[in-house]
C-alpha cells in the first residue's frame, strides 16, 4: 500500500485494486490462516460435530476505551456468546463498516487487538467483508463478527434452571458499562476503572472439563445482570432470589451509579458470566472460578427458589433481598438504556 | 408492541423490555423457526458435512430501490456467496444496525422482503442481533448477514480455471449498479430499469445436478464483471479473452454509462453469476441456464486462452476483443467506484 496513504478512502471498499491492497496488506497481514487466505466468497469448513453459530454487531463509542477497544470487544463478544452455549469457538467472520477518512493506523490498532483476543481462545477469522461509506453515513467504524463453535457441553439453556440451583457470577458486574459511560461523560475517576472486556472460553473450558453440572451460562452484556436473571426466570418459570450485598460491584462502578442515578445491575459486562449450577457443585464451581485469573472475584449471589409444577405456579421473577430482610423486585430493565455500549 | 409506536427508539436496542418486544413482535413474527425461537446466545446446528461460512454487511443507499430493497439484497447477497462455493444455503444470521427514529413500518417491510427471499432458497435465519444507535451514527439502516451452507459441489475456486474453459454470464450485467446510481442521481429513465437482485441458489442447483464440470463461479458484485475476471486471471495465472459485443448489457444500463462516463463491466450485479466451465459442457450449461427464469439471458462471453506452465508464462490478464479485431485490456477497476451500492 502506498505508505503516504493514512486514511481510509471510498476505494478501499470499492471491490477493486485498493480493496485488494487493503485485504492483502492489512487484513491478511494479521489474520492470515489457510482458510481465510483462500479469499473465496465463503469459507469452507470440515466438520462432523454439533455446531453453534452466532452474530453480533459492535457499535461502541468511544471506539478506544480503558481496557480495550471495539476490536477486542468484537472478538470477546462473539467468543463469549459461543462459550455460553458450551461451544469451543472455532471460526469467526469479521465484517467492517468504516467511515471514509478513518485513520488506517487506527484500523490496524483495532485489527491487532482483534488478533490478540482471537489467540486467547484459539478461534480464527475465516471469512470477512469490508465496506467503506461516505462521511456521516456511519460514526467512525462498526464491526460485525459472526462465529461458529463446536458444542462440547450440550443442553445449556435459559429454560434449564431448577429449584435449588445456585447462581454465581464470575466477577464484578457493570465494569464495562460504567467505564464507557464515564469516558463518554468525561467523568474523572481517581482510580482508572477498566472495562472487563475479555474472552471467557478458557474459564468456561475449565468448568466443562471439571464435569460439574451446569444448568445455564450467560454473559450479562446489554441490560446487565438484571436482564439475564429476568430472562432466565421467565424462560425456566422459576423465582430467583438474589442477595443484594453478595453482588460484587467495584466501588468506582458504584460511585458512577450514584452520580448518575443508575443501577449497576443493568450495566453491561463484557468479560463476566452468570452461571446456574446444581447446588452440589457450588463449592467446586467457585473453587475453579476463583483459581482462574478470569474468575478471581467470583461470588455466589443467590439461588433458584421454586419451579413451576402441576400445583402452584410461582411468579417467574427475580427477588432482591437486602441485609435487613426486606425484599424487592429486580426488574427487567426498560426504557432508554445505554446506547452504543457494545 | 404499543400500536402507537411507529419509530425505532434507542430502547429497542437496549437489551431490555422493548428489545424483547421488538424480537417477539417483529423478528420472530417473520423469521420464526425452531432454532431461532430458542433465543439463546448462539444457534446450535446439527451437521455432519463440509460447510461454507460467509459474511456480508449491506449499506446500500437508497434502502428501497426498483426491484428490491436492503432486506432482499442482504439475503440474496449471502445466499449467492454460499451458492458460488457450491454450497446449499442453510443457516443465516441477521444483524441490524438501525438509526434512532427509523420507521418500524419500513423495518417490517425490509424484514418481510428478507423472509420472501429466504424462501427462494430454503435458507433460515437462525441467530441475530439488533443495535439501535443515536441519530447520525448510522444512515438509516445497515444489515449484516452471515451464512452457513452445506458444500454439495466441492473444489470450486478462483484458482481452477484451465485453458479452454468457456466463460459464461447468466444474464445482463450491471443492472443493479446502474439502477442504484440512476435513483441516487435522479436520472429519469423511459423504461423502469430494475435491480437484478435475486438469489441464485435454484439456478446453481440445476447446474450442479446436471453433472457438468464447473471450474469456478462468482457473482459479480462490487467491481462488477471486470473485478471477477481479473481476480480469476490472477488466481489461476491465465489469460482470459472476452468478446466485447458478447457481453449482455441492457440498453438502459448502457445509456446510464454513456451519460456518466462509466463502464458497465465495473457495475455491480446482485443476481448474476459468471461461470467458467469445461469447453465440452458449454452447450449443456447454456441450455440449463437459458431454460431457467434466473438465466434467460445467459451468454457465452469468452474463454481461457493459456495456462502458465513450465515454459512461457502468460500475463494473467483479461483481453477485451472488439468486433473489428482490435483488442485492449479489461482492467481491474480502481479508484473510487460506487459507494453504498450493496
Amino acid at each position: 500500500m502506498n505508505p503516504l496513504l493514512k486514511n481510509i478512502m471510498l476505494s478501499h471498499g470499492g471491490g477493486g485494486l485498493e480493496s485488494q491492497e487493503l485485504i492483502h496488506e492489512l487484513i491478511l497481514k494479521h489474520f492470515s490462516n489457510p482458510i481465510l487466505n483462500r479469499l473465496e466468497d465463503a469459507a469452507v469448513i470440515n466438520t462432523k460435530s454439533k455446531l453453534a453459530f452466532t452474530t453480533d454487531s459492535f457499535t461502541v463509542s468511544p471506539i478506544f476505551f480503558n481496557g480495550g477497544d471495539i476490536g477486542k470487544l468484537s472478538i470477546a463478544g462473539t467468543v463469549n456468546d459461543l462459550s455460553m452455549m458450551g461451544a469451543r469457538p472455532l471460526y469467526l467472520s469479521a465484517s467492517f463498516i468504516i467511515e471514509e477518512g478513518f485513520l488506517l493506523s487506527d484500523l490496524e490498532k483495532i485489527i491487532i487487538s482483534m488478533k490478540a483476543e482471537l489467540d486467547k481462545s484459539g478461534a480464527q477469522i475465516v471469512t470477512g467483508d469490508t465496506k467503506v461509506v461516505p462521511k456521516h453515513a456511519v460514526d467512525k467504524i462498526f464491526i460485525n463478527t459472526s462465529g461458529i463453535g463446536e458444542v462440547v457441553y450440550d443442553g445449556l439453556s435459559s429454560k434449564n434452571l431448577n429449584t435449588g440451583d445456585v447462581i454465581i457470577v464470575s466477577g464484578t458486574v457493570g465494569d464495562h458499562g460504567a467505564c464507557i459511560l464515564a469516558q463518554r461523560e468525561g467523568i474523572k475517576l481517581e482510580t482508572s476503572l477498566e472495562s472487563d472486556c475479555q474472552s471467557l472460553w478458557q474459564l468456561v473450558k475449565c468448568l466443562i472439563d471439571s464435569g460439574i453440572k451446569i444448568s445455564a451460562m450467560r454473559d450479562p452484556t446489554r441490560g446487565g445482570l438484571a436482564a439475564v436473571l429476568n430472562e432466565w426466570a421467565a424462560a425456566s418459570k422459576v423465582e430467583i432470589e438474589i442477595i443484594e450485598t453478595a453482588i460484587p460491584i467495584k466501588p468506582e462502578v458504584f460511585g458512577i451509579c450514584e452520580l448518575l442515578g443508575l443501577d449497576a445491575v443493568t450495566f453491561a459486562s463484557e468479560g463476566r458470566m452468570v452461571i446456574a449450577v446444581n447446588i452440589e457443585d457450588t463449592q467446586r464451581t467457585l473453587e475453579i472460578l476463583k483459581t482462574h485469573p478470569l474468575g478471581r472475584d467470583a461470588s455466589i449471589i443467590g439461588s433458584v427458589k421454586s419451579k413451576s409444577g402441576l400445583g402452584q405456579l410461582p411468579h417467574p421473577q427475580v427477588i432482591l433481598k437486602s441485609d435487613y430482610g426486606t425484599s424487592r423486585l429486580m426488574e427487567l430493565p426498560s426504557g432508554e438504556l445505554l446506547p452504543r455500549i457494545c
